[in-house]
């Protein structure tokens, strides 16, 4: 092992002419600029593509790690007391505008969809009251149609990103992986007007993922000052011009997407910190709670609005969803029978839909990937066929009679909403099906869950819905529209929730309503395999804490019972986008490998001198791919406790301040170290922060290529180091803790000629597929198991 | 800053002769072996005493890093299927037993509170129904006196640990400190008993605290399978013998005390998430939502038991506290302003509350000094006092006449609850201040948040209610009995809430029961500082969801303000005990501070050859108190990238495991390497995971001295390492993130003599106290604010 790692380090003295693993291997083509001595037979692979959206883009790590260089310290130095208060105030401020802007956005995607769908279903319901069926099924089916292309034009042509729920993404992005184009101003008004099209179209799909990406641009757009291109300069923003405090930005505007999404204050912030956010402070918990309870208030505001009826069709539609408080739930000890078995059940179909789930997915890209005329057909296609079945179904059920309980008003219906839609059926009688397929998501979920009506739904009727909504579930997600994952999987869940209830008959005294509620839980958790945020989410919906126990133990087993099959339904995508997410625990194998024997597999580390050469550095920066690189001292003078000729390793530098320097062209004639006020009048750290530089810009006069540039005034002095025994799985928790982007292997010898950096690790390198692809040996299928 | 940094590697030769800064300096006097060469006239101190309990002890910090050494990394390679599945079965086995042992102390603690509290209250109201006054008076006090006596005594003769909260020692433990006796069997049982004599004394404090405690004491005990000197050696558990899985379960210990306290399972996980625990992972969040469900379900049970009436005066009683579900709640936009004041007093006084409560706890633990007697007449005076002011004060107090709408059997009452207490009242009138005095202080809770109530409560009542429990508040928390802070602050708060609610008229619409419940709020998030966790625990309490957006601006407004004027209760009561706690956020300072420098104030590092003399070994334990010791192995051969020569930085040792070596007696006569299966014969990683031994235990004879130890099979090979330039504040927050007790710190020069380890820090070293003491010019009053 000692001999391995230490073959790195066969040859110090030529620096300079080392290089480093590329981090993103832009260009695979490009040749290294020395071969290594040793030839190697396996070497650690990197992908920088991956799916964004539908497209395949190249990533990029973010810089989460504070960048301490001298003007970062200068900064950090003369900050005075009111810049501290002006930074603060900016905070909060920001915090607030998240939360006001999400809340209003959720209030018009909600007014606008249920118009939308009101009037829509209002027609085609006077249309069958006039006995016009095959009238009805075509506008029905060409509303839809509509509905459901403009969705689809807005999201193949102006912003691909916006397709599909948004989640995956921005959990790739707090832990540390910047998607391009995912939440910018395109994306954002794409998103919003894309999920109002196909969630009106009667799509199996939900506003809630979307709303959650929807707060995250919001975050993401207010904290860079407005869209990329027209970017506010304000002076304040500056603070902001860093990842870090984006980052928490967008976290709030995750946790106030969720809470828009499903009136959850308290479920919002639980669902960033359980299932979005990789890193999570008490401070940014605060934060967060902030901004949902703007967005909460905001959403109050708007319901005590639109009760006296100013909002259309809305009514009390759209917002509270599924509230179940006026129902008094009694349940005893043998009412954990069925409770578990709602678990089981939730767990094994969660985990099997996520299993179909990721095999329709491939089949989709497969299909995405031939072009944007095949995105639009299989959007509409699948729209019509939803269409179809929403209306045609309802044909097969019986019609039930009304019972005597109920007023005429109350059964049967034909207005947009309502529990006992009349349909095809004669005067006094119902259509079931009809009342749970022919009406909004939000509606079909009101209905399914109602309580106190235990003869509402026949068993026929649900096995339908519950069939048709399993089939939709699984061909709907991937189509090329914004679409949350949440509703469908609350529908089908609901729907074998009701069924077991009626099943289980006189057994318990539990309501099927809340047998459906419980369904729905059970499902979320066996597929999204959250525990407490769904807990509080369901709490806050079902406005019920009496329900608090048993939605505890089901969620639990059904996660319990996922976690056996197969990894989380977000982590599926996440797998599937090929995004290089670190997870939380390492795997076991890595216990077994050094970063040292990793570097060992890498191309050598490439090297800058303190004051290096512009030739040099051009020629790096276009030889290589490689976003940082440590800047290594040689032949320091002697000093206290170091003798003559000792290398020192100063820091390490950002390709993108490299660039910098280039295109400002801060040359210097002679090889010398500059003074702080030299460089500090030519950058200030609002220009650093910026990420955009393309090595394309730049242009090197041949006269400039001999000239120096001093690069220590913008290096990172305090980058995170590691020796080069430590073990791959320290190394990445410590890469993940502390949001690193690129972690130094220093040498575990002193003297001896050894050079004081032997190598460097990136995200890819420390991702479980790439090493055991370099070290195949290490992979033991019978030890699946992670450490936790 | 260069050169001061590298002196420390003056010496580099002299390896063996550096010796390194004291970690736990038990021994003030003993002078290190040799001399710094550079005299510093400044140096980082130390203190190793803190305030455990009532007492002065020595503390330790934990091992929460894993300690890869080759016993470690032989088990993890040869640890198959089986022991992987046994360790996560015995990992929720141990978080359900937590539950519901915990589930079942609190309701045995709340069955003896109601039943000792309400027959002592029923003989006084007996008595003074028939006017004999001042009997009742000697019975009240005497009861009181001699239950507070009982807890007094427990706590200060058995088990002084368990006096106060204990909370800011599970926060301190959670963080990597422990404290010595914290949580034994000791502790645990005279926390039961002391809590319920307390409580039941009528003293001004809460079972609120000691539960949390109770329930980490009981995960500590578990998961070291029994009380220290009868503990279970039973195979299973040895996967537990480690700090990490004990910080785990006590981290759900504390979260099932917190949900045993209030009925309020999500509430108990977010208070550990927000308040308690320093790391906290997504795998955690579940286990601990697990231990907090299965205390929810034993306590339901346990109601449902006591329904029957079989729990003697139990009824009703002490569990579900302050239900207000039964409110309908109107409020509109104009509410925003009472409820912005109260939010605004509530922080105001939280903040004055803390500040008085620190000049009075250091007042106390003057008195407590001294000696038992004072401790515990201090505690009986408290009682007597108390005893007092509950019986003396409804005196003062004018009869009011029942209500027309309340039936004679509600008013007036002389049971042991009951919303109109006659007292000394006529027929047919009721005395309001006694109704809040002369009761449980669950009672009296309930009491004073009754809703539809608007004209029980007199102002001057609710005056001397809220100055009496202030006067209380302040003076009870700190004597020598089990303790919460909880119940005492809801007291206070709810008397200021409730006045502000009759000040408010006619203005607002919120019920003065509410008022009393936000008043509540605001002082507990005025003087504790949560956010969530707070809300979500009234949230459960209350049992209204209605409630959560005005609870939350409460909650945001009143720890806003407190925050800007002190840090909250648990941070004051843990710079008062001296527990080296390491905040979340660097202070500014930090960021203009390198390692190097920190490690130049130090004595130099103490460390050991890989193949070390036992003289020296015994030297090295003898004379210093450091607890790990980095191995450095100097010479070595050369090899491909390593000159001959270099050292060799092989890792780092434990104190403890050194005198396992010690004791085993397991000594070389020649100086060599050992293979694996020599270790592995002669040490079990279960004894390497003690931490008992002593120095004094070990026996080295004359001739042993002479022979050689192989230090490398026992040492972690995978310590974290920062160079010398690293600032303080990155490594701060590698230390407290990653859980380290030791950080070696690595020079930035390679070759020229640098030695490979040039310093070592240790918690002691990054607290911001110890650094300012060292450079006293870098405290700059005007930039108090901490990042974040």
């Amino acid at each position: 092992m000692e001999e391995e790692s230490s073959q790195v380090a066969d040859h110090a003295k030529t620096i300079h002419d080392m290089e480093e693993a590329a981090e993103e291997d832009r260009d695979p083509e490009s040749k290294p600029l020395n071969q290594p001595l040793l030839k190697r037979s396996r070497t650690l692979s990197s992908n920088p593509l991956a799916m964004v959206g539908a497209k395949v883009s190249y990533i990029e790590s973010l810089d989460y790690e504070i960048n301490e260089n001298d003007l970062f310290k200068h900064d950090w130095r003369s900050r005075s007391k009111v810049q501290v208060l002006q930074y603060i105030f900016l905070k909060w401020t920001l915090a607030f505008l998240v939360g006001l802007l999400t809340g209003l956005i959720a209030t018009l995607i909600n007014l606008a969809i249920e118009n939308i769908a009101g009037y829509k279903l209002l027609a085609v319901i006077h249309l069958i009251q006039k006995k016009r069926y095959l009238t009805g099924f075509i506008f029905f089916t060409a509303a839809n149609f509509l509905l459901a292309l403009f969705a689809a034009v807005l999201c193949v042509c102006f912003a691909p990103t916006a397709a599909g729920p948004g989640i995956p993404e921005i959990k790739a992005y707090l832990n540390g992986v910047d998607t391009p184009n995912m939440f910018g101003a395109a994306t954002l008004i794409v998103k919003i007007f894309g999920s109002i099209g196909a969630v009106a179209a009667g799509l199996d799909l939900g506003k809630e993922g979307p709303l959650v990406h929807i707060g995250a641009c919001i975050a993401s757009l207010l904290g860079q000052g407005g869209p990329s291109n027209y970017r506010l300069k304000w002076r304040w923003l500056r603070y902001f011009n860093n990842d870090r405090d984006r980052r928490d930005l967008i976290t709030c505007g995750a946790s106030s997407g969720v809470c828009a999404a499903f009136r959850a204050p308290v479920g919002g912030v639980l669902f960033s910190l359980e299932e979005v956010a990789t890193w999570w402070r008490s401070a940014l918990l605060w934060r967060t709670f902030f901004s949902t309870a703007v967005v909460a208030v905001v959403l109050r505001a708007f319901i005590q609005i639109c009760s006296s009826g100013e909002c259309g069709l809305f009514g009390t539609g759209g917002l509270i969803m599924f509230d179940v408080s006026n129902v008094t739930i009694t349940y005893c000890v043998m009412d954990i029978i069925p409770v578990v078995v709602i678990g089981i059940i939730g767990g094994v179909l969660g985990s099997l839909y996520n299993y179909l789930l990721h095999k329709v997915l491939r089949l989709y890209s497969f299909i995405n990937q031939k072009g944007r005329l095949h995105k639009l057909l299989l959007s509409v296609t699948v729209a019509v066929f939803t269409s179809a079945c929403q209306y045609g179904l309802p044909f097969l059920a019986k019609c039930q009679p009304c019972g005597s309980s109920l007023s005429e008003t109350e059964c049967p219906t034909n207005g947009s909403s309502g529990n006992f839609k009349q349909f095809n059926c004669p005067a006094g009688y119902y259509n079931d099906l009809a009342t749970l397929l022919l009406a909004t998501n939000d509606d079909a979920v009101r209905h399914i869950f109602s309580t106190n009506t235990p003869t509402e739904y026949q068993i026929p009727s649900l096995l339908i819905f519950f069939a048709l909504y399993c089939i939709l579930g699984l061909f709907t997600f991937g189509i090329a529209v914004p679409s949350g994952l949440f509703l469908p999987i609350i529908l089908m869940g609901s729907g074998y929730g009701r069924l077991l209830g009626i099943a289980m008959g006189s057994y318990t005294n539990i309501d099927q309503g809340l047998f459906a509620v419980l369904g729905a839980a059970s499902l979320m958790a066996g597929s999204m395999r959250m525990t407490v945020s769904l807990c509080v989410i369901f709490l806050e919906l079902t406005n019920n804490l009496l329900l608090l126990p048993i939605t505890m133990i089901v969620l639990l087993i059904a996660k319990t019972v996922g976690d056996s099959f197969n990894p989380s339904i977000y982590e599926i995508i996440l797998h599937l986008k090929g995004l290089p997410f670190l997870d939380a625990n390492p795997e076991p194998f890595m216990r077994n490998l050094t970063v040292g024997e990793l570097a060992d597999v890498k191309p050598q580390v490439v090297t800058l001198c303190g004051v290096e050469k512009v030739a040099r550095i051009v020629d790096v920066l276009k030889n290589t791919t490689h976003n940082g690189f440590p800047i290594v001292d040689g032949g320091v003078v002697a000093q206290v406790g170091v003798g003559n000729g000792a290398t020192e390793l100063h820091g390490i530098i950002l390709r993108a301040h490299l660039l910098q320097v280039l295109k400002k062209k801060w040359f210097l004639s002679e090889k010398r170290r500059t003074e702080e006020w030299e460089v500090r009048e030519k950058f200030t750290s609002i220009e650093l922060a910026e990420r955009e530089g393309k090595f394309e810009e730049v242009a090197v006069a041949r006269e400039e290529m001999e000239m120096y540039v001093d690069l220590h005034p913008l290096t990172n002095t305090t980058p995170f180091t590691v020796m080069e025994s430590m073990s791959v799985a320290k190394a990445m928790v410590l890469f993940r803790q502390m949001g690193l982007r690129h972690l130094l292997i220093v040498p575990k010898f002193a003297g001896g000629g050894v050079p004081p950096v032997v190598g460097i690790l990136t995200r890819q390198d420390l991702r479980p597929y790439n090493i055991l692809t370099a070290f195949p040996h290490l992979a033991r299928p019978k030890e699946g198991e992670k450490e936790n």
